[in-house]
């Protein structure tokens, strides 16, 4: 089918080569020339043919909400936004009440996969109408990955339900990357182990913990098994302090994943206030030495 | 090859029947005459061909430790015993200086894998010299899954190095588990989502939390996608235990496997000592009503 | 001085008598009539002399924003507003700006003391400008403890910081009863230990740990040793969980007052669904028992 | 009374002054000529009047078990041992055994208060026979604050209950050193708080969270409000460490303390093995950017 696509990034890019390879027509808009299909949102509405279908892979926040308040203005009722983006799941139902002034449909969708998606398909949360997300569904099944489509697509709920799945889908990922970082940790440690590398390699097959991030571990581990050349330092994502404000408000203990967003907080710290603190304290108390600054360097 | 193995539990028993159907010669001791090829280990070593090999499958602790001492009596020097089963790593040195003492080799394995490993077969992680494991490869072979012999066997080191190994294994489990739970319970705390099963489903392919657990939790669902029949009672193997102990000891911070381990805890206590307190604080500095026992039942 | 004073449940009617004890003439308005001075809002203006200064003392949320915009109807330029109750800080700047419309000043301030403040006094954070801060000042001093002023009062910055402060307050002391608590539990667990009640008695004087906190957990063991009549159900009050979303916002960790909020959420679910799932789990991969619930009763 | 007392360092030399201003007559012995009393552990028997109470104050493990082995070839049938070090209370009972081999009776005292408890006395905790404890109640008397003894001392229960409840006590003030860390870190990151230093002295009365500690955090603050001069690297005694092993043992959730002692391993790390695994995981995943060594310097 035909679809326009809001922002060629480093997403955006790749889903519109899957897309394209798939046989679906991808008119893409990108503010950068040597990328865009079309000049502007104007121009990418007159080369879509009524009812169309908006695919928008831009940034959350503001230019998410501004792309979508463009594209009010330039699409036609009985068309369609997708926002494919990693939008807060509470921005949907707003950005879908603005559509829908205008008579246009709006489905949120949460993508995971990254840089492997291009080729190995993209995992699919979905949020909308019955009626909206099936006449997205030729786009969908051409991004999710080959095999039964529960596997890699959710229509999960109603609007905001999609990037609701998408955001547990990233706490989740950040306490399992804390979990493997901790046993690589504990391996690297041990005067017995060898090589942490094979232990990881080790796991790709027959153990309880195998997955798809142990194998990258392994991988990672096998380019620079001592991991010489990395930083611990480590950003997140809107999604991994959206999923521990949500735990708390719907009462949901969470000690995993607030451990794992705390330490990489942590990891962007070059001391830590709470911990000089605590140095501070054991000075005053028990005449601890502490580690003077100027000393230290 | 042919090998001694001794206790034919829900693990033994089907590793037995794999080494069998991969066309080794498999003698099995156990207790219980109903599954036991032999009367005793002495009988086992009997029924061997020397230079034996005689895998130990047994509970962890006295148990093992007393099979242990019961083969370095009746085998003979060129032996060689392996302990499969889940012992502390730092049980291994004691047993291994045992039989050293009759000259008789110690090979330590983790295996990991439960009830699937049967029909996928068992990832390992193995401790012990060179020579020793080379003399235990066409075994380790049979067990372990097809493929790559790297991918779901490691030589992770000396004595020791394998339970080692698997101890983080298991420590890294229950934080992925704990991961996987608190991602469930965020899904099914929403009024968005209607089918917790359903995403979890779908994240099989294409996204970045895919992994065997994963996809046992989808299927865990599906049978019963309220976990409505079971209760959250969670036991804690040593593994789990040993682990935090290692780390302390290490000092490696291992935030997210401590939680999952205080949780399991916390899951067998019928109600908390420490929220008693806290509840029990609140009430002296506020006035805060607290719940007594015999108001609630 | 002369004050009005809005609320008077259980923090606002011990407030009002401590300072009328302290010579302070107050006027009280609740709208249960066996309490009020005045009859309503209203009322309470015209008892007033200007320039007024009113205190209120309700519900954080809508009914304290409800109070406000009464007030704001009610009172005239040059009076004052002080909020004492638990708002949110962020709740301080819109309350300001809807008084400054009509020329009326503003001052959050959180209180703390409980029930005891109103023989020991209660702890002050203030928040707002120099001039308005002043102006409320004889009403602090009588309300705060007596001593240097700055052992129990703090302008802690411009309009919310009061309440900030308060906020922070309140993330401390979840930790500190989930510190005494574990301790506690530890005492209680051990075989050696004769009487948790007299280690947390013997703290008192002397060694590092000791603290208010400290001494009513001893006076409740007191009570009850073994805190067999209370349940470890736990309320939390928003500050809990306002402090863990506020360093979200400011990116800080705080694994030791998220672990308490969390250990308050776990204390009043009947069962946990994370370990449902974890329980799930190891069912599933390895045939572990689960206890389901129709056997447990 | 008169007592032996064994090791004169910052703890001991400290204790002998209080002991002497309150009356006792002490004869100490440490290997540093210019502190000791007597030659060696037979001058410190010889000088003593037999039935001899010797104190014991030296670093805990190897020093402290030669001590008293030392001791028991010194010292005669009836005589008593302290041992008032920060000994794990598993060594307590090989200890007292070692003694009892001798006639020599056994009690172990954990001593609170740092340097502040030559002015104002030290927090006792004591696990021993009534016999023996009886023995050294004058010494306790002495070290203790002035006020009810139950306020400053309590005999905890048999040998090693005091090192026990010592021990505890650490676990706890580490989790309360992070609480009142972490309420630093959140005051200095908001904007709207002039004066963390000024917020913690205001909590010195009416508040929940008033105690020694906090006192003495507003102390630190005042002479270094951002705490610029002071890294947050911070050792961690071997009470952290035990407090942790032991609540394993028992299956105590101590989620507070636990977070406190990783903390202190964190601080003490130039980077985070964990993080720089989950950082190359993100790398892996989603071309995230990492940080390399070579570039950030």
């Amino acid at each position: 089918m035909q679809l326009g696509l809001v922002g060629l990034g480093k997403m955006g890019f790749n889903m519109r080569e899957r897309l394209r390879k798939g046989g679906h027509e991808v008119i893409g808009y990108d503010p950068r020339p040597e990328v865009t299909d079309v000049p502007d949102l104007a121009g990418l509405a007159a080369a879509l043919t009524a009812p169309r279908v908006v695919w928008v892979m831009v940034p959350s926040g503001d230019i998410t909400t501004g792309t979508i308040t463009g594209l009010a203005e330039v699409l036609s009722p009985g068309d369609m936004v997708v926002d494919g983006g990693n939008s807060r799941y509470t921005e949907d139902g707003p950005h879908a009440a603005l559509l829908a002034e205008k008579g246009i449909g709006f489905v949120d969708a949460g993508v995971s996969g990254g840089i492997w998606g291009l080729t190995e398909g993209y995992g699919l949360m979905v949020g909308g109408s019955d009626a909206d997300v099936e006449k997205v569904m030729p786009i969908f099944d051409t991004l999710r990955p080959p095999g039964p489509r529960e596997d890699g697509f959710v229509h999960a709920g109603p609007v905001g339900a999609g990037h609701f799945a998408k955001m547990v889908h990233n706490g989740v990922e950040y306490a399992m990357m804390t979990a493997y970082g901790e046993g690589y940790e504990l391996l690297a440690a041990s005067d017995l182990v060898k090589s942490p590398q094979a232990v990881y390699q080790a796991w790709s097959n027959g153990t309880v913990v195998r997955s798809w991030l142990q194998q990258l571990l392994a991988k990672a581990l096998k380019e620079d098994p001592k991991l010489a050349e990395i930083r611990g330092y480590t950003d997140d994502s809107g999604e991994g302090r959206w999923t521990v404000e949500e735990a708390i408000r719907l009462r949901v203990p969470v000690p995993a994943i607030a451990a794992s967003l705390f330490a990489r907080f942590l990891s962007r710290q070059d001391d830590s206030p709470t911990m000089k603190a605590v140095a501070a304290l054991r000075n005053q108390f028990g005449g601890h030495a502490v580690q003077r600054i100027h000393e230290s360097g």
